[in-house]
């Protein structure tokens, strides 16, 4: 069966009933499983994740704007995370029996239903985005939803599916494919901010390094020491092990001692499967070797 | 779901047409997956790998048996490999969802069924033994299918099940639980021989080395490079890293590099999973940030 995730991120934090009812309409699909939501009070944003077949992922975020709709009215919203939309961001990751393209093609699928049912305008992002300057979320959520009637007046700014201008009180969503994301922090053994923050622009995309990481340096005041904070966003091209690696080096150059690694939230296997490869110089594996990926694909 | 793999070596790899007759036995049954089986001419024998359920691969095991006994006479068997029944062999390993206690209870209840069923007399051996004299398969099997009945009626030689004499033409056999056994290599940039005799020597537990190591040094002729060959019986307290961190110590001690390691067949995630763990010193990391992990136990 095909496993596609899909992590959408809500414009409310603040109210745990309104939160929890967009909960159950995402459990009420039964081909769903919702495996996490949290939220933030100070952002006043949720982030849900949620796992299923194309049809059921389809129906849960169907569910989601409804709720959302009739529950955020961002002309009121006040928090600290940039966002144009009740519904921010929708993003499907492949995981398991599917690929990118078919999350493409579930993305516009989507994104065309939402406009249509409910009157939103929608942009699509990332592996569906149909534009290079409307690829990255930051880019089109520049200006946010005060200043979304004006940008999408200006050329280049007409939503890929839905009306010309922002709906009332829901703004526009931003829905797209991408790559499982892999939150993963490495600690450094020492209270030097700089050195933390010297190996982050070293190995971030924006800086010069790795094209799928995005990186910052911060202190753990209550341990006293640091930690290069990331993002890799394509686990398959900059593989852990490499930023892992990179980072130890540099710290070394200072140095200063990697502590220890930590993986924050959820990992994919075959990114875990991927380090194992590598340090043990394994030669010829498969992933049908693995006995889990066997168990799931023969007969 | 519980999901337990199952092993069984039969004393039959001649005869194509007896062995896929046993295969499609296995697979006629709903809940169970044949996800291997192989013969060795030359051994006379054959392996299937299956998994399943435990009432799911207890039938299996008994299907296999019915084929077995109508097709094998150990009589006229000949072979290279040690042998002492038909289906020789029958060893349960706890997957996924199940513990090594449940695949115990259900060693001894496949094993009672088949000495009631077919009047063979079933040993337990390795996790489901009641005897530490008779854990070790090659200790029960010592003497062979020619020597059997005359070890049987020595002293602490009764079967746990069945008759106190082996079956006519089938012999005896061997039923237990064990953990997953990883067939893993380590290649060495060299030909020198006995470096890979001296590191397996090191290594393996009859030696002096790790508990759950058996290895052995051999020339791989073909590429003028040498192997230390190893089967690792518990990758949960010797663990594939710790095995090829000290294999690559010790051949450093001669000069000799590291060219590549191998799995030979299948290997659970969760031992490539402890790999990357130790690697990338990933602290607090449990299993259940798996993505693949989370989607089958959450809800």
């Amino acid at each position: 069966m095909a496993v596609i995730e899909c992590i959408p991120n809500v414009s409310e934090g603040r109210r745990p009933e309104i939160v929890a009812a967009m909960a159950d309409a995402i459990r009420a699909v039964p081909t769903v499983r919702l495996l996490d939501f949290s939220s933030d009070a100070s952002h006043n944003r949720s982030v849900f994740t949620f796992a299923g077949d194309a049809p059921g992922v389809e129906r849960a975020v169907l569910a989601l704007f409804e709720r959302a709709i009739a529950d955020i009215d961002l002309r009121v919203h006040k928090g600290e995370h940039p966002r144009m939309g009740a519904v921010d961001v929708v993003p499907f990751v492949p995981i398991e029996g599917v690929t990118m393209v078919e999350c493409v093609e579930l993305a516009k699928k989507v994104g065309a239903t939402i406009a249509d049912r409910f009157g939103i305008p929608v942009f699509l992002y990332e592996e569906a985005s149909t534009n290079p300057l409307r690829k990255n979320l930051e880019d089109i959520r520049r200006g946010e939803f005060e200043g979304l009637a004006a940008k999408m007046a200006t050329e280049g700014w007409a939503p890929d599916f839905g009306p010309s201008k922002p709906h009332p009180s829901a703004g526009a969503s931003v829905v797209g494919a991408r790559m499982a994301l892999i939150a993963y922090n490495i600690n450094l053994a020492t209270d030097r901010l700089d050195v933390a923050k010297k190996i982050a622009a070293g190995i971030r995309h924006s800086s010069g390094g790795f094209r799928f990481v995005k990186a910052a340096g911060f202190t753990l005041g209550d341990r006293k020491i640091v930690q290069v904070s990331m993002n890799l966003t394509n686990y398959e091209k900059t593989p852990i092990f490499r930023v892992f690696e990179v980072v130890k080096r540099e710290a070394a150059r200072y140095g200063v001692n990697v502590l220890e690694s930590e993986i924050v939230g959820l990992v994919p296997s075959a990114a875990l499967h991927a380090a194992a490869e590598f340090y043990l110089q394994l030669e010829g594996f498969k992933p049908e070797q693995v006995l889990e990926n066997k168990l799931r694909t023969e007969n």
